[in-house]
């Protein structure tokens, strides 16, 4: 830790943010620099001690030299930590797509979406259940009846399902039921949902916030797995920017960013984060070029009549050629 | 609505939008243009039929002529709203000012502190319990013993206080103890939060997400106020930006700009905005010559010991500076 | 063109409105809606006509229906512009990497490096010799010496070269010398220069501003095209966003929506967007998978002792190993 | 400046980054942490020498200690700089308003304006003669027949004016006929033009690019400076944000912080900011009690018909009463 001293501290004022940080860390060192002096900290120094000092008048800045996440680090563990759910395998190599609608809406829709993805080779389910939406007036999605259905996609296709969660109340019947948890855009920073998802001995997707900066997005996974859960995927969904052409913008030098600084496995869903669907498939090619583990596909068999987010869902058949054309960038890879 | 038709659009797929725009609405009109066609629907349209014309393949975009948010408009109430919480009004005319520190740290601090800003003419204290922090390592407020302590506080010197909720699980707790509930930055979409808030009888200070439009944030208190609780107050607290000297960058046009489109209250925090106590009182009184019903200013009786957000808080003195000279500009009014 | 009246229009205002728009266009429509009237104005309006109805106090705002850029976009021009600089081709099919040092900075260091580049299959070299630089203090290139140094470097290999020319001033002699003439991001709306450019015999590289929306980028690229000069190749290079991570972030959805809305070849420059050069090649191989027509990569021979930008700039041999897994991407199509 | 080595930074590689410090400046120590270790470097060190520690392997990044601008900063003149021009001073106190027309279209609306704007206060004229426009179809001002225009406005009323230039070409006729030099946003990094603004004996008016860090804005102003030129005056007028409400973000936060960091004066122009007349007058109010040293307004006697930003144009009576709101906030300094 660096402590940069503000160009106007008297040298009592020094002398006292000295006297503070030795008895927070044994190696303190005293740089004074022409118009001002900055202390360097070796070793650790907790949170509260962090915010003592930062809020010293006579400081003008800390730099951190140590990122202040810990378990989610590349440090903490060398090793790509691999996610497991049924037969799919995201991380480490191993590359999964997961697809189905933005809403389940019904039987049919659901089910049949879900054998048409397999046939594709999806390896997993998504589909709200529980939707966040930014209007009250909006569907809202079909709460337990929708994870009902997305049980019963899995029975006909076998594979697993992801499906997002909104709150801790409804935590425990999503658990239940999904096989995957979903963490919003939104709930990014939903610290009591991201405690109770520590405690979940099931897999958890989360996605970043849509103004969240990469370490944010770590603590937010750490918090996760401060709470005991291992089994994170990271998700780029696209951030918000001045651009009005796309919904948002897909930022996927994240992916290799956090291949560097991070253990854990990340994804992209290009769907929302253009909300077109004639732009998703050229950006899953480029996100699993860019080395994301997976990709999260919207699917809707008539997006002409979906409740939900139709404009950025592709056909079947559709969903069918990005699966080829994404599976020679991976066998290029 | 007008919805714009897609260059390559057949003439089967518009009379088939045709036959389905006048499936929802009577006042369907069908504009031919050089090169492409719109339809301009009168009347309302339902947010699901809305989302099935979106979804349309042919359909290039949709624009809305009228704003999404019913309840929280100006239209709806062209009287300003007036939020109560015992002596303390906003809105209407009527500016209040309310302080405290960040966090909660224990009962000197609070109560001290509530008094000195009493003593400077703050109208309601503020003080955090629950805190939102980014790192799981980072102190996270004093909970339940917090409301404790703010009660105190309340004792002593008569002043309501707000604090904030982070969850459904807490919410109960937090209304029986506090005057305003607050919900912040990082839940301004948390939406099963903002529907719990929407059955309260205790009035809601909503802050702005860090990267939430005008129209995103109308509509979150669109859930408040479409849930039942008609007392809600707008808070500015900074949207996130580039800029990087500070925190996050005050948006002061939204203050005039929510007076025009909406009739509930609007104040700006100017504290967690830039993040630096030497800009707060500049920012604070241009927030009130912007036309801000109220300010939230952070007061911390010894800002160099804070526990959190010390390099933002104001020491009691300058909190008397800053109270004098915003009173001068609301003279100048 | 739409154009939305506003709520409080008075019966005489939407009389004046119409009045003057039918003197602008035959088509001019009136729908009458249950709060807010709109007209639809078919056909083409003159820009200062559109001024002129944009400032009428009871107009709320105007939509646009057709895009403001004409001679860029699709519709103008059905096929892929193909741009030619020597043997090499860009667009329509053919890709084509561009690489060399930030900075020419002497005759060793920029042969040396074209030989190597050209030598991994680049079919073009870049080198600044007139750097637009933030700080006054900061290595301003070495102008025309600059342009020499490329020019032998374009004896040795055989190779065209781009360079960056920042005014007009220096437009003749950066024309006379280069192959491709090169528009920086700072001054993608130095308007001016745009202007010069279009009365260039040259092809023109134009680098996407960094908070440039894609209709403003077409549009600098419709100045060139106005001017007389087709041959225009777009090049994103990120843009400005919150995160401090990567130095800008580069956002891919641009490619394939710029081969929606236009002819015109577009490349991608991972070096500048992200800053880090770990980063270059999963960032370059993503671009290509979403559509590019190419690729901009520095390269310096020993980055350990680069003027500029040493660490976003590859090592030959690392470029090297982009070149090949880039190729695997191509050949993946 | 402070040197921070990568995790993964050799005993060898260390040595060599000590090694070249050394030759660049005196006083290099070397605090060796847990898992990285630091390099604290006092003095000054020469931007080539930067460069090349910046592009080291095994440094992961560097800390500026010192701000980077020099001349513009309060540390270089602790005393307010005053331009003047006419009987009109800006800064130190001095607060000063610039009224007039988005663009000059003819003498009697250059004139009545003038006049008008005159009677209400205003002590210096505005008036575009040469329009950079995002559009090579819109208006691009009279050029050369403007400027006689306002020399017209500035005999009849004795007020000086500013005009913007948009090129180096066209410098020296703004030059011989305006008072103050405007450099538009657009042109913030056109390092030529700073460079000319840097030779001129005029005060110029250096608008804030559409994303340009505090930082950048400073060291533009540096160029200027740095040339010979110590008359700037420095005018925030909007960031680009995601916010689509108002055409751009009005950054307050920066008028008080460009007071803390340097000498130079700055104003803000609300009308080009927010692009809605509505709010043009609260924000005028909210800059000046913010601490802006004086206010760029847009007037046209006649909005409706305004060939340029008609919609953000006050009519000669609301600038009237802006006037009078505005002097009442200063009142109450």
């Amino acid at each position: 830790m660096l402590v940069v001293m503000g160009t106007g501290a008297s040298r009592g004022e020094v002398a006292e943010a000295h006297r503070r940080l030795e008895q927070m860390a044994p190696g303190v060192t005293w740089i004074e620099g022409a118009r001002q002096s900055v202390f360097a900290v070796a070793g650790d120094v907790a949170g509260s001690d962090l915010a003592s000092v930062r809020s010293l008048r006579c400081v003008e800045r800390i730099v951190q030299v140590q990122q202040p996440y810990q378990l989610t680090s590349r440090a903490f563990r060398p090793d790509d930590t691999v996610v497991s759910s049924g037969n799919c395998k995201i991380g480490g190599g191993n590359i999964a797509v997961i697809a189905g609608p933005c809403s389940v809406e019904n039987e049919e829709q659901m089910v049949r979406t879900a054998c048409l993805v397999k046939s594709y080779g999806a390896a997993m389910l998504r589909g709200g259940a529980y939707k966040p939406r930014t209007s009250p007036y909006s569907f809202q999605g079909l709460g337990e009846q929708g994870l009902k259905l997305l049980e019963k996609a899995r029975e006909v296709t076998g594979l697993p399902f992801v499906t997002e969660v909104t709150s801790v109340d409804a935590f425990a019947a999503v658990e239940d039921s999904a096989d995957v948890i979903q963490i919003g855009a939104r709930n990014m920073q939903n610290f009591p949902l991201l405690q109770r998802a520590g405690k979940s001995a099931k897999p958890i997707l989360l996605k970043r916030g849509l103004s969240a900066t990469l370490e944010e997005f770590l603590l937010a996974a750490e918090y996760i797995m401060a709470g005991g859960n291992p089994s994170v995927i990271l998700c780029e969904r696209g951030i918000r920017t001045f651009e009005t052409y796309t919904r948002s913008t897909l930022d996927l030098s994240v992916i290799p960013a956090i291949k560097e600084l991070s253990h854990l496995p990340v994804i992209a869903d290009p769907s929302h984060a253009c909300g077109k669907w004639s732009l998703v498939e050229p950006l899953a090619k480029a996100a699993i070029a860019a080395g994301a583990d997976g990709l999260m596909i919207e699917v809707h068999p008539d997006p002409d009549q979906a409740l939900c987010d139709g404009p950025q869902s592709l056909k079947p058949e559709r969903f069918g050629r990005l699966m080829s054309s994404v599976g020679k960038i991976i066998a290029a890879g």
